[in-house]
Order: C-alpha cells, then sequence, then structure tokens
C-alpha cells in the first residue's frame, strides 16, 4: 500500500549550505530521490559565503521525515541548522482564542459592557429567562464534549489529548458556520457523570456536540442528555457520520439508477457511526440492512460480543437471519458501508456483490478496502481521506446542521432534520456535476452550510421543534 | 443623594422633525431641562420638510429616561421614531466570540489543524500530558464559573441572568491582559456539585476564576478545588477586591505617614469581600482589625449570626475583644473599609475617628457613606465607583494576577503572589503622582498589567508553585 505525502507531515527545515550555484540542487535532489514533496523554498540570509534557507517538505509519516532530514544532514556543504514541524507549530498555544464583539476603551465601554450597565441587562434576564438567547452568548455557542474515550483511530487517549481534536472543531464551526463552539473535555468516564457535568454547564450554550465518546457508553450518555436539556444535544460520530453517509448514498443510487428501498446494505462496524447509519438509512427508506461487527453478521440473541444497543439494532436488520462472516454478509449486496477497520474486504467480495457496487469504505486512515484495490470492480467508491475522490467528511454535516438548529433555536436536532441535512448535502451536487467521482460536495464548498442550515432549520419549523422563524439564513448572518 | 447620568443609561432616541430652524434648539432644550446629558447628534435623512436625526443621551436611571422620552414626544412638530438602549444594543447575541488563530482555507491547512494531521499533536500529549500547556489553549485560558447566586448588587438571579456579567469579565481578561477567558454558568447550588463540575471541566483550563457565589458556600467551593487542582483557583469577589483594597491602603498610609502594622481598622462586611480583606490584611501586617456584619462587632462565640467562616476569622481580629455596632468598632480607628451595605456611617463616625481619617466606602453602587457627606472629615476617602476619584475595582487585579499565573505556569494563586499584585498596582503610582484624590491608578493604565503579572510570577517561582520561569512579560505576549 502506498501512503501519499500529506502537509499534516510537514516539516520546514532550515539549512545553510555554502553560496555556490548547484547546491539548492543538490539538496533538493536529495530530498526528492527519498519521496520528499518539496513546497515553498525560502531565502532566509545570504553573504557572499554562505546562504541560509528555509525548504518546506511533504512526507509521508515521522519515519520518513527523519530519513529526509537524516539524507540533508549528510550533503557536503550543507548544516541544517534547525526542523520544524508545520502541524506543532500551527498548535503552539491552541487554535483558538476568546474576542470580544466590542473594544473596551474607555470608561462608557466598560460602564455598558460591564458594571454598572450590565446590572440592568442581567435583571431583564431574570425576569424574562427566554431573554437569555437574544442578550448573550447563548444562541451561537456549542460547547464541544469530549470525554477524550474514542479519539479519531487513536483510542482511549484521554481528555487532555483529546483537547487538539476538539479545538480543531471549534475551529471548523466558525470557519463554515459561523459558529461559536467551545472545547470541553471531561476527566471522567462514568456515564451519568458525563450526564450530569453536561447539563450543569449548559446554561451557556445554545447546543451541544458530544465527541469521540466510546460506543455504547455514548448512547446512554446522549440519550439522556436529549431528555434533560432544551437545546440540540448531537454526537457526531453517530449523526454527522449517518447524515454525510446517507447524503452520498442517495447520489451514488442516482448514478446506478437503483431505488433506496430497493438495495440491500451491508454495515461493517456496530459503534456510534454504524448504529446511527443503520438508523437514518431504516428512516429513509432502506429496505435490507446486515450488520457486522468483529464476531460477525449479528443477529438477536447472538451469544458473542452483544450489548442492549446491538440487540435492539439486530432486531432492526437482518431481515432474513443471515449468519456468518462478511464474505457471507457482501454476496448479492449493493451496498458496503464500512466504520470499521482496515483491509476488512478482499477484491473477491467485490466481485461477489449485486451489478454496480457501492462502496463506502470509511476506516481512517487506512480504509477496509484500498480504492486502488478496488479498480474495475465497484462502480462508486468513496472514502474518509482527502487524497481520494468522494471524501465523507463529517464537515459537511455539523457546520451546517447546527447553523440551522441555532437560528431557529431548535429544542432538539430530530429525524427530520437530519434527513434534511442529507438532502441538501446531496443535492449541493447538482445533476450536471454528479459522477462516480463526484458524489459529494466539495468540504470548502460554501453553498453546502447555507443548503445544510436553511433544510434543517426549515424542518425544525415544520415539526414544531423551533422556537424561532428563520426567514432567510443570509440575512441572519448579516444581522450578527 | 444626586445620582449622576451615565453610559450605562444611554439611549439613542431617532427623532423626526419639521425641517425648519430652531427645531433642534427645542428638542435639545427640552431634553437638558430634566437633566438628560447630550452627546452624539447625527443626522439619519433629510427632505425639503423634514429632517430624522439620532440623538444619543446619558440618563440617570429607567425612569428618567422614560422622562427624557415623554419629554420629546410632547414638542410640537417632532416625532419618536423610535428609541434605542445603547447598553441593551451592546449585549444582543453576546459580548464575545470564539476566533480560529489561523485560517482553515485549503485542504493542507484542514490536514494540520484536524485529521490527519491533529493525530500527531494529540500521541505527543497522551505520551507526555504536561504538552497540554504548550500544544493547546490550556496555557492561556481562564474559566469564569459562576452558580449566579451572587451577583453584583442584585443577588440570586440564577445562572441564566448571570451570564452577561461573566462575558463582560472575559471581555475584560482579554482587552487588559490577552487572557482567554470563557463564562461558565453552572445550574446547580450545591457546593459538593460545583466543585466536581468544575473538576470535571477543568482539562482545558490553565486557572479557574469563581465569580459570584454567594457566602459562606464560597470559601468551601474554593478551598475544596485548590486541593483537588493543579492550577490555580480565585474567587475574585475575594482576592480581587483584598488586593486592590490593600494596594489601595498602601498608598494612603504613605499619605498619611503612619505604617501598616501601626493602624487600627474596622471593616464591615464579613461576607467574600470583607474576610478576603481581612486575610490579606493580616498577611501583610496589619495588628488590629475589627469586624462587623448586621449584628455588630464580631468575636469568637457570638451567639447571633455566625459561621465557620466567621467564627474562624474572629479568632484573628478584634484583639481587645469590643462589643457593639459600627459607632462602636470605629470611634478612635484609623482606616475604615466598607463591603457591606448603604448608608452605615454618619458624619459624626468619621469625626469619632483618629486623625487622617481613612474611608474606603465600597458598597455598591450606594456606598456605606457618600463621599459629598465626608469632606472636610476624611482625609483620604474611596468608592467602587468611577464617578468619584480613587475607584477600588477588580480591574486592577485579576486581569494581571491571571496573567502572571498563566505566564509562570502557577499551580497556585498563594499569598506571596496576592501580596506582589497589592504592591505593584500600588507602586504604578509614582511617588509624584500619589496624592489624597489619586491613591490607584486608572483601569485603562495598560502599565498596571503588566507590573502586576511580572510581580505575581516573580513571587510564584520565589515561592516555587511556577512551573515555568518568565523572563519578561512583553516578550512573552509577542510568542503567542
Amino acid at each position: 500500500m502506498v501512503v501519499s505525502t500529506s502537509a499534516s507531515y510537514s516539516l520546514t527545515l532550515r539549512v545553510e549550505m555554502v553560496n555556490q550555484p548547484g547546491m539548492l540542487g543538490r539538496v533538493t535532489s536529495e530530498i526528492g530521490a527519498v519521496g520528499g514533496d518539496i513546497g515553498a523554498v525560502d531565502i532566509v540570509r545570504v553573504s557572499p559565503e554562505r546562504i541560509v534557507r528555509d525548504i518546506t517538505v511533504n512526507a509521508r509519516d515521522d519515519s520518513h521525515g527523519s530519513e529526509i532530514i537524516e539524507r540533508v544532514r549528510h550533503i557536503e556543504g550543507v548544516r541544517v541548522v534547525n526542523v520544524s514541524d508545520r502541524t506543532f507549530l500551527l498548535h503552539l498555544g491552541g487554535k483558538i482564542e476568546i474576542a470580544p464583539r466590542a473594544p473596551i476603551k474607555t470608561r462608557d465601554d466598560l460602564s455598558m459592557a460591564y458594571t454598572p450597565g450590565v446590572a440592568r441587562v442581567c435583571r431583564a434576564i431574570a425576569e424574562d429567562p427566554s431573554k437569555v438567547f437574544s442578550l448573550t452568548i447563548k444562541r451561537n455557542s456549542v460547547a464541544v464534549v469530549s470525554d477524550g474515550s474514542a479519539v479519531l483511530g487513536l483510542g482511549d487517549i484521554g481528555p487532555e489529548a483529546a483537547l487538539p481534536v476538539m479545538e480543531g472543531k471549534a475551529m471548523l464551526f466558525k470557519e463554515f458556520a459561523n459558529v461559536d463552539a467551545y472545547p470541553i473535555c471531561l476527566r471522567t468516564r462514568d456515564p451519568g457523570e458525563i450526564v450530569r457535568t453536561v447539563e450543569v454547564l449548559s446554561t451557556g450554550f445554545g447546543g451541544i456536540n458530544l465527541e469521540d465518546i466510546a460506543s455504547p457508553r455514548c448512547f446512554e450518555i446522549e440519550e439522556e442528555l436529549q431528555k434533560r436539556l432544551d437545546v440540540p444535544v448531537f454526537h457526531d460520530d453517530q449523526h454527522g457520520t449517518a447524515v454525510v453517509v446517507l447524503a452520498a448514498l442517495l447520489n451514488a443510487l442516482r448514478i446506478v439508477r437503483k431505488k433506496v428501498s430497493d438495495v440491500r446494505v451491508v454495515i461493517s462496524g456496530v459503534g456510534a457511526a454504524g448504529v446511527a447509519t443503520a438508523k437514518i438509512l431504516l428512516d429513509s427508506g432502506v429496505g435490507e440492512i446486515v450488520m457486522l461487527d468483529r464476531a460477525g453478521i449479528i443477529y438477536p440473541g447472538r451469544p458473542e460480543g452483544m450489548n442492549p444497543v446491538k440487540e435492539e439494532i439486530a432486531k432492526l436488520t437482518n431481515r432474513d437471519g443471515l449468519r456468518g462472516d462478511v464474505h457471507r454478509a457482501i454476496a448479492g449486496a449493493d451496498v458496503f458501508i464500512g466504520v470499521s477497520s482496515p483491509n476488512v474486504l478482499t477484491a473477491q467480495d467485490l466481485r461477489s456483490m449485486a451489478p454496480d457496487p457501492i462502496v463506502f469504505a470509511l476506516a481512517n486512515p487506512i480504509p477496509e478496502i484500498m480504492p486502488e484495490d478496488s479498480i474495475g470492480l465497484v462502480r462508486v467508491m468513496a472514502t474518509g481521506r482527502s487524497d481520494y475522490p468522494n471524501q465523507i467528511n463529517n464537515v459537511l454535516a455539523f457546520p451546517g446542521v447546527f447553523r440551522g438548529a441555532l437560528d431557529c433555536q431548535a429544542t432538539t436536532i430530530n429525524h427530520s432534520m437530519k434527513l434534511a441535512a442529507a438532502r441538501a448535502i446531496a443535492d449541493t451536487v447538482g445533476p450536471n456535476e454528479l459522477n462516480e467521482e463526484y458524489i459529494v460536495p466539495s468540504v470548502f464548498n460554501r453553498r453546502v452550510v447555507e443548503n445544510v442550515s436553511l433544510a434543517v432549520a426549515s424542518a425544525a419549523q415544520k415539526t414544531g421543534v423551533a422556537r424561532r422563524t428563520v426567514k432567510n439564513v443570509p440575512e441572519e448572518f448579516a444581522e450578527q
């Protein structure tokens, strides 16, 4: 398997070399010879004898980075002054900060934003608690909450180590949807205590985004919080993934001209993402779903590796009572959705599928089967990676979903809102654009958030969970 | 008592009037006649017949504002189109927002700030948890935590209504000291639950600022949190006030040429501020303190209105075992510090004090005695108000205290650090500037934060509670 170089492993080498023709060529040739991908080359300092340059290189991973540095170190007449890792530099001091929305430069500013003026605003909220939405940050604020127990592909790394992910999420919320999200990493693993902590701290938040909490704990935490709070609680690993998978599937089915109700879908992985994906597919009319975990196809009462959540979903899926492994499940299936682990599928499995197979191999960073190994065997292939076509990325969903929910002051994010979000993502790809390698829009397409937020707010209003009517999202932005 | 007009009760009247000479004069005369203080006058629209203007007026309070509006409404040829309250306008949508510290405009940005690049940063913290300070927001972040039980002079208004104060505090932290503070209002009053909630959510914070929590609960919450957390926990109503009072007292004593160890101090109020003030004065060498609450002078075993905190402070004060009311306590005292309620003192009380009386009447908005009533009777007078000289304002302390503590990654804010902060505030007023009406610097004097933060970090290092050596605060800022 070939892993390509990436900006996420990007190094800047500060290199001092003899100032004579041909030196830069020697350095760049050596870097190229070991597969380093050179970006910018800048001059830092020049003297008649010596020249110092910054050379930015994308590597594949840590060991590849080390190999590149070693190679440059051994060139005669060249000294590596220092090496900085651009990803670590970006993280120094954290990735977000607080910005006052008005300056405090004079006594008048102080007397309006703080005492004594603020007291009138406090009294207004005390008299009418619903004013907390208009007179505080609540209407645009989301807590990104994690216990650090299931972080990316890294597993249980704890709340401190999870913080950079939650900060990253807060950046994305702001950049993509102008939502003010704040990362809160909890020093507890007890579901009851997580629920109570979030309930207690929820005053100033118009929504709660749960993140990277291990399954099956994540289900009971989300469910209990939804009962207790009157603002949306949304476990992104479940619903963000489910919404984008459904969007991608709707468009993939348009390409192969199959109906949602006619296809058989195999889902590998019965964690947060797998269960939520199964539920949204059932909600949107998929007739037949077979789910698998490490112990094989799940069915009610399976003797090993079950939990209450799996029992529940087992009752809603596997209509024909299949038993066995993934190879058994996938034979004749129209769609395979992997939210599990690397290299689950073989080429032979793809050959056993129904005509025009659709495969979403979403395990990260290494999919259930590499796109290279599926060439000619599937009609539509998608992964979670940015270096292949059709990236299934939660960033397509959560910013617009929360934007829409906050705009209408929704009390929850219900099924209708999730389905509306999926359809809005799918429909952002126009009929003339849609093809096997373009089933979801780019995450940088600003229309995604606009379309999703309007669709979500509209669905909230139709289902009676909106506290406020949204006429036009662009105006909303202007008002803020 | 005369209350002056203030920007905190500032209205903008949009007024349509007949476009003829003299009309504006009639409107402004009417406003002036009822004591409205006119600021900016802007033209919104003009036609040959009519002109629309925005007139900004400072009023004294709500009823004064209404009076002004009514007066203008009754002028012939004038129509009040609308009235906007500038303080409420400032609060619309909240006073702070989240700002990404780097843009996310490209796939490369995304791959460094979020997946896959962020995973390496997470792993680095998982391997060495102390790296959470350098690679996340923790090193510059403070939680401003309240349960809304003792907000300003408003009392127990609940967590929603307290939120504008905490947002205001976050603004001040950023504006004055570049500290990223986030408001967290808790939906519980149980001290044990407050402690545990703050402990659980503390991962991403380099410090905790407790705020507006009722006494005596606030003491046990702070003490327990200080035991459990390895970052500073600072109840600003206690220590912020105490630090600034000590700073003001040090300078007032310079003016009257008395020694700290020689003076007798009366403190009215045994809540958060009173107790902390007594403690910092004892720590800094004041020999004799007498404390009072509504039931009079406190002493060990007093039958009414005591609690464990009062019992403790009673043992450390009132050396001579005085009993009685404030009039008894103040006779012969050098210093009176009021953190209690309006109109506690009479002119006769001031006359009974030792020569060169120092009076800090800090009840807000109406002091223990109005400065007007003390003219000629005291040598140095201070209040908590911005409309008299010598404003004792916590804003002089908390930004620099936390800046210093964060810069050196202090594990706590100890007595030495508080004393250092007080001295730094006092010393920011130069010997040539110091006089009866200028014992503390302006809150807008940027040198206050610089001096306080360096003094605090230096004291932390000397007392062994710093995890990092601060060489120079301005460089620190540059590094960020």
